[in-house]
């Protein structure tokens, strides 16, 4: 350890010195450029030589070099992450970082799409993978300024100038409800979550639902609840006289389900509850929860397209289809 | 909409043009640095050109003038998050963009703490939120080496060279095996999760029940488990016959719990279970789970310190002891 909590910084300069070399060899070795230009003995100097001085070469000066960083950036607020979505975002950090990319979390998230896509590209990603709400079309061609080479959006309708994975959150509104429909309830409830980042989906989700009522004799009531047992159990008690749930997604459903039972209403007999995600919770409540399962389809596979989308701009359209589908259970 | 995927870049020297303004002039305005110099008149028709070509400043570029950049770098894979995590992480976001930093989240592992520190180092964080497993003593001096101002981690003991946040994992385990040997349990096991990223949390936990059980008649018996409902099925049906479980967290033991039950295993009656996290799934399980609970703090204290270390480099040591008490229920 050193003295000083922050001991002065090793710069390329004197790297040179103590090799004994100019400081633009000192650029060709430690950045791998002009691979001929530079013997193998003096490569090796200067990397003994930087590493004695513990000098750290600069990832915003190679971006400032390149025109980029080799950041992709995703923006994304931890609580509208949850499970089904953390082990897939591990995959495919693991399946970028082989493609030479390191992703990027980041929390920001404003009123303005513009504003916020400025914030994104003053970082100087290679690419953007936003969740579709956020963007708006002049916020993409912002980025595409700002030389970000691929953008690529997840929404129900093609962003445009982006590309775009269809991801349609009002489909499981609509599967959920379809299936409460034919058990024989007409009067839905569709939970809306407090949370925030959640609001813009719950929306979605409930225009599908309100899309599979239409034109039967079935009543469609947004129901506000936050992920809180007190919450949840003050809804079950005062509970409107609805006879079919969608939960948003388990997590919400399950809380919900439970508090019923604890102020005795029967599930399903007298209120029918379904989720989405299908999480292993769904499988192991009791009673079991129907849920829409959302194949989010292979890591890889998106990190390889954003690979092919960097080295080779192209046209914006769908790129991909987020498929889901109804699983059946003794919740409804 | 522009024609081309990629429209060509407005550069700094394309806004100075426009505006009819020298680039030095331009870099005063945008950048905001030497305010007497420039009119309010001509920083209008700065902005407004810069505006009109959608000029887009660039974090890299003030890194490079400031010598970092206002990032704070949480390296975390999104399984160890979890749900205990991860609303307080978007508090945290909220609070850091109020002192003016960005909060990103990266998931990039290694063997190597340092060559881990140099990937960091790379991106010239302003300060770095860091596990303590991933932190060797090496690894920081790397990284202060290379400007960033705060190193913050969070481990058992203090980091040297870092500033540590204490958060004993073995004191989870020790809590509640202490419980579970009260409650006349002799042979315990500690569940310990397949899933990345948690192997060293488990080992440490898994230490703790150790010392607990230490100088007692007390057995303790690590038990690989995946979060799968089929493999946990397949552990309950070949139960060792152990009368105690920590189960690592609440999701893991509230997994064994069902699994159990499934097997006509009766929790508490044969099997104690314990987890931690105390999650709202902890409180609503059947039976309610007992459990570790966790006090995270206030993520805007964290903020402020880190805002603080920033602005004032300190000599490295404890800055704050996460707290946690058992909260005990129907599951033990």
């Amino acid at each position: 350890m050193s003295g000083s909590p922050h001991p002065a910084r090793a710069t390329s300069a004197d790297v040179a010195r103590l090799a004994g070399v100019s400081r633009a060899t000192v650029s060709f070795v430690l950045n791998d450029t002009e691979p001929g230009r530079v013997s193998d003995a003096t490569r090796a100097k200067v990397r003994a030589a930087a590493e004695q001085l513990g000098y750290v070469g600069h990832a915003a000066a190679r971006a400032l070099r390149a025109g980029r960083s080799n950041l992709v950036l995703m923006p994304a607020t931890q609580a509208a992450i949850g499970r089904l979505v953390s082990d897939w975002l591990d995959d495919l950090q693991q399946a970028l970082h082989e493609h030479g990319y390191t992703l990027v979390l980041h929390g920001g998230r404003g009123a303005d799409p513009v504003e916020v896509a400025r914030v994104w590209a003053e970082m100087r990603p290679a690419a953007v993978l936003a969740p579709g709400p956020g963007l708006s079309p002049a916020a993409v061609e912002l980025l595409h300024t700002a030389g970000v080479r691929a953008v690529i959006a997840t929404g129900g309708e093609p962003v445009p100038g982006a590309h775009t994975v269809i991801f349609r959150q009002d489909e499981l509104g609509r599967l959920a409800a379809a299936h409460l429909i034919e058990r024989g309830r007409r009067r839905l409830a569709v939970l809306m979550p407090r949370e925030r980042g959640l609001d813009v989906f719950a929306e979605e989700r409930l225009a599908g639902v309100r899309a599979a009522a239409q034109g039967r004799d079935v009543e469609v009531t947004p129901v506000p609840l936050g992920y809180d047992w007190d919450e949840a159990l003050a809804l079950a008690r005062s509970w409107p006289g609805l006879d079919g749930v969608f939960g948003y997604n388990d997590e919400y459903a399950l809380l919900l389900i439970r508090a019923l039972q604890e102020v005795g209403r029967a599930v399903p007999g007298e209120v029918s509850v379904a989720g989405a995600d299908d999480l292993l919770l769904a499988r192991i409540a009791q009673p079991a929860l129907t849920s829409v399962r959302i194949e989010l389809g292979a890591a890889t596979e998106l990190a390889a397209l954003v690979h092919r989308m960097i080295e080779e701009p192209a046209e914006p359209g769908v790129v991909d289809t987020i498929r889901m589908h109804l699983i059946i259970r003794d919740s409804t």
